[in-house]
């Protein structure tokens, strides 16, 4: 089963949640964070992981892995616009794992999570029965951002335009090394964004899966479809359009708003890469304009299996 | 290095958590849930996983190991007699795991957390590079319970009584099976003892690492020792008072409170099983008083190594 149905198997029943009690579910499963009522504040929650092998190559130094374990959960955070407040960490640990590298490990959660003004509070340590991969989940807590505002997937128009900070692609390198163990995540980008656009900040998402997938989470929570431009690509260098659509792991942010954005937020180039439009049964949600070509983004094999 | 140990040095930095931004830390890491200042309201907020060969057995119907990933989160609820409000999971699937038992772990996370009034709102499905054990790891958020007290581990005075709920040992069959697979987090319970004993009730945790472990973490956390006794111990059919001590899993609560507590709270029975007394430098924390003879529990074999 490809992951982006495996996930849509288990969020179809997001309508019962909260039936039997606990606390008021604003926003639920499928965005980048959930939002719930607690008392008379408003939340923001999300979990991910990294898991070596997949996430990080076996090799990278555990300060290195805990940076990309918390930067990834902020990463959400920005793409809500929201503020960081806390976050706890589980680590499963290989048997046999080096004291010295469970403690690097342990110092370099803390530090990072410091570091994003998001401090640890809690968490578990635990011991594989056998050498498995090592792994660590971090859940992130956080706050509406500036005005109370929570900017959410699925609100772009027909008519919006597509925007993303930064540049694109090659982020992870073929030796495990490279930008997805050392990029900002864009919570002033996010912030800024939000204070030059106010409402027309029409919808947002970070980059983690690559902006083919991405936009078209974007396209289909909105019941849209989505034409993207090649030649407007912001690639890094060293890569070409299909790099900046295909390669994930860039954490910037892509967003909707009608209208042209600033050119700079917080310092981040922003740059329009394409527009919303209606969908046309039996058309592709997400289409690569590339010259006089137009090809469908999904056919060029950017879905990923789990 | 042991466990207790590798926790200890991960957590003897906590003093320096919160000072570079993020929520306000009222209760650090270390009790069963840290307490943080959330806008306007306080939350309580833990993280724990199971461990495919560690927490279950090969083999285990993926409904029991989403109940027991759940249901030891909500424990640790328990024993700071919050109302548990939401959670989050993430789960690390070994590669080639059968489409049909992701399904069912997911519905039973899904199922099992709307049971306990605790709904999923969120979470990662992620796919291992190999067959590493499948692990699944659960944030539960919570809010402090009636009239807003939170019963921590830290607050046992000289004299006062140690009480246990439910009975003791034998929660882990030898071919996996058993109560902690099933057991009922004590929620109801813990509230009960906090209407009953109000401001007496001086500190709880729950039994995860056994008691003789678990009583030794009150003791230490009040700077105090504590003697227990094995005659009074209530233990599961089958189980001696090492099984008692020693076995963990049980998920029951373990309280302070001065005088005698309730028979009964919430249906379960309540037993007292020792008493807290002065800690004497180089004396044990936790002492087993078994008729005339003293025996160090430490000494006994339960702190286990990672």
């Amino acid at each position: 089963m490809h992951e982006s149905q495996l996930l849509a198997e288990i969020y179809k029943h997001n309508a019962t949640l909260g039936a039997s009690g606990g606390a008021r579910v604003l926003i639920p499963p499928g965005d980048d964070m959930a939002l719930i009522q607690l008392g008379g504040a408003r939340l923001l929650v999300a979990a991910d992981q990294v898991i070596q092998g997949r996430h990080f190559a076996p090799g990278t130094p555990m300060d290195a892995v805990a940076r990309k374990a918390i930067a990834r959960n902020i990463s959400d955070v920005a793409a809500m616009a929201g503020v960081p407040a806390a976050c706890v960490a589980t680590a499963a640990l290989p048997a046999g794992m080096p004291d010295e590298q469970v403690l690097a490990l342990a110092a370099g959660l803390r530090t990072w999570a410091a570091h994003f003004a998001c401090p640890l509070v809690g968490g578990d340590v635990g011991v594989q029965a056998s050498a498995g991969p090592l792994l660590v989940s971090v859940t992130v807590l956080a706050e509406p951002g500036p005005g109370g505002r929570v900017v959410q997937r699925s609100g772009a128009h027909v008519g919006d335009l597509l925007c993303v900070t930064g540049a694109l692609g090659g982020s992870l390198a073929p030796d495990g090394s490279g930008r997805h163990l050392t990029f900002e995540p864009r919570i002033a980008a996010a912030h800024a964004l939000l204070a030059a656009l106010g409402d027309r900040l029409h919808a947002m998402i970070d980059l983690s899966d690559g902006l083919a997938r991405d936009a078209g989470h974007l396209a289909r929570a909105a019941g849209l479809a989505v034409q993207v431009d090649a030649a407007a690509l912001p690639c890094n260098p060293g890569c070409g359009w299909r790099a900046a659509l295909g390669d994930g792991e860039d954490y910037e942010l892509a967003f909707a708003c009608p209208g042209h954005p600033p050119a700079v937020a917080a310092g981040v180039p922003v740059t329009v890469v394409g527009r919303f439009v209606a969908r046309t049964p039996g058309a592709p949600a997400v289409t690569l304009v590339n010259g006089s070509e137009s090809l469908d983004a999904d056919a060029l094999g950017w879905e990923h299996s789990t």
